[in-house]
């Protein structure tokens, strides 16, 4: 590979199972063992219309899913447009009708509600022109907020919105983005699904993949395929690979009816920009939570312990704790909505049993039920940018899309 | 149950299986079933020390494991001495010689490393006095933070140090309290572990224990049973209920021999006050980490996205992300020790993987492998009180009590 920003006493040679070496060449004989051919170049499958067939558009906005190797670093860097990796997945066009474009180049980490509020709108054009499902292809580092986002913005969607990434990159054997897409486009066709959902492998191998609900999908592992996982409740459909069977797995998901193809997709992707998601350690000081008082934020989702609990009592060692309380007393009094999520992830809150909790309840703060941290957060930050503080307050405890279940099936949830 | 700050229209039950039930009583009759006796004492078992067996101290600092309801609200506060939980469950003498002693009472939300440091020293005169084995009656909130703290503070430890704790409190009978602490006994008398653990329960059943690292332990559940998980790696060990069976299941563990218990257990209690933990999440202000930067931090953990990223690049949408990137390098430069670790929680960070991270890497952030948020927090702050900024550094790279795997063994961790 060409010499980057690496060792120079080395070169790096690509191995034919995707990962680089680097050898240390001083002293070192270099012969050529013969002539590489001319790298091939994969043009777009230009599958004629079958009106038989659904339509499905896949947009790109980046992502590894969207990647290959940068030959300069051995990185990954986002690369691929949407037409070349339709022509690398052959199989999808046997599936559907396929319309793909690139509307942006984001890796995952960069996102932020901008580029949600931008992908929305151009899922609903798709929409609006005919797409029978649109799969987003995506990075899959902050997936599961721009999942989340995108159930809270699309309302009344009449047809089902995947989101698809991959854990490795396309240009390796052992990537997952052909199968992810694959699986993703059969169960957008296949199912009556109309909802947002996340489509990833389910297992180690390449025998299938799960559906999770946009609201409840967390990436749970940094590297695995079988990264993301439902949180508090169970996935909603499983897809084989070989067989192509989908399985409902769920019980409550948004469904197509009639009633919703008549109504026009609504669009709703406006966000507060004064929210924060802020964890809670021991040790904390108050003075760190500063920032948000002063600054007038509207919303603030804290990531406490347990239950839903941070430190509220005031001792002779720890006489700090009790500011952290003052602070978040104040922000409460102040008209921000401060919301309890747990940093166990799964469970739910539940501010009724301990006396810490109890505490914090009386003086304003809300708990997060079963939503996980960061889906609380996208959800506050959605409903202060849609209604006013009083009604998000109030829409925060309720079930709106599927985010907040009613009861955690304790047995079933968590393994 | 006496009124307390509830709804005044109802009066509040507590049914024979530990719960509460609140029952509106305008319109209704009241009539007296029967008279209740007198409720029972529980007083100590002065079970006589027999020379064979061996001795286990149980040291309660708070938490549910040492409370019981407070019947003037009907929420659950600490209580419980030490003496009266050891009264409650016989078993524990059949196992060894116990001796018991409350050292505080501190609800685990309320915990600090001022607490931290106390019970080491707690345990540390337990171990000099005699002990073959020493318990810690511990809230479940922040147990994993406190039990990765006594890990790095209690070296040569020749005996072994676990923490117990309960999600249902011991005046319920659906308490996991008994069982837990009867296998933490069972599990210190029968093995060779010589380090610091966490026993709770390993199944929603009561038929065993898990004994978790005291490192790699993460509480991944709000009220499940078997809330704690081990991290990336194996738990040390299972311990059967009815049986008693002790089955060792991690493969490295620290061990007893009779080099440690000629060497004196080393006390190293000291923490770096100024060291943070920060949530990096899409649409996170720069401002927020300016804090760190005005008050002269010496350490943050940052829990970055997917395999350790976060926000570098600038674009014309999000221009402010560049400021993020900004901050963290002043930071660096300023001798702030930066480490990148992840909120997927499982798997582990690789920084060279993708262009973000490795622009992170060049200005100095470091990779927290394999070790979850709280635990890299816990080790930085601990590697700042007890050494210069480039040790801690190094350090932080470096497995010292078992707290960073060389390679994280993906088929087996994570279920």
């Amino acid at each position: 590979m060409p010499r980057g920003d690496g060792d120079p006493e080395c070169i790096v040679l690509k191995l034919s199972n995707g990962y680089n070496i680097g050898v240390e060449y001083k002293g070192q004989k270099i012969g050529l063992v013969k002539k590489g051919g001319k790298v091939a170049t994969v043009t777009a499958n230009k599958a004629s219309h079958d009106s038989k067939k659904k339509t499905i558009s896949i947009l790109a906005v980046g992502g590894t899913i969207a990647s290959k190797v940068d030959y300069r670093t051995g990185g990954v860097v986002a690369a691929y447009s949407a037409d070349e990796l339709i022509a690398a997945v052959p199989e999808l066009a046997e599936i559907a009708n396929i319309r793909g474009r690139l509307i942006m180049q984001v890796l995952s980490e960069e996102m932020r509600f901008e580029h949600y509020a931008k992908i929305a709108s151009e899922v609903a054009k798709e929409i609006e022109a005919g797409a029978d499902g649109v799969i987003i292809l995506h990075g899959t580092d902050t997936m599961g907020y721009s999942s989340a986002a995108l159930s809270f913005m699309l309302q009344n969607l009449p047809v089902g919105v995947l989101l698809v990434g991959a854990q490795r990159s396309s240009d390796r054997g052992s990537s997952d983005a052909a199968m992810n897409l694959v699986c993703a486009a059969r169960f957008l066709v296949g199912s009556d699904f109309a909802g947002v959902g996340v489509c990833m492998h389910g297992s180690l191998e390449d025998d299938f993949c799960l559906v999770h609900s946009g609201t409840k999908v967390r990436k749970m592992h940094t590297s695995r395929r079988d990264a993301f996982r439902s949180v508090n409740v169970k996935p909603i459909a499983k897809i084989g690979y070989e067989n192509g069977k989908i399985e409902m797995l769920g019980e409550s998901y948004a469904k197509k009816n009639k009633e919703k193809t008549k109504t026009k997709l609504k669009l709703a992707n406006k966000f507060e920009d004064k929210v924060a998601l802020v964890k809670i350690f021991p040790g904390m000081h108050a003075k760190q939570l500063g920032y948000f008082a002063e600054n007038g934020y509207k919303g603030l989702v804290i990531e406490g312990t347990g239950l839903g609990q941070m430190p509220v009592n005031d001792d002779k060692i720890a006489s700090e704790n009790s500011r952290i309380f003052e602070v978040v007393r104040r922000l409460v009094a102040d008209g921000c909505v401060v919301v309890m999520a747990s940093q166990c992830i799964y469970g739910r809150v539940n501010m009724n049993v301990y006396s810490t909790a109890r505490e914090l309840e009386k003086i304003g703060v809300i708990g997060a039920g079963d939503m996980h941290p960061e889906l609380a957060y996208v959800k506050l930050k959605w409903l202060l940018g849609n209604y006013s503080g009083g009604e998000a307050k109030k829409k925060m405890n309720e079930n709106l899309v599927g985010e907040l279940e009613p009861r955690t099936e304790v047995e079933k949830d968590f393994e």
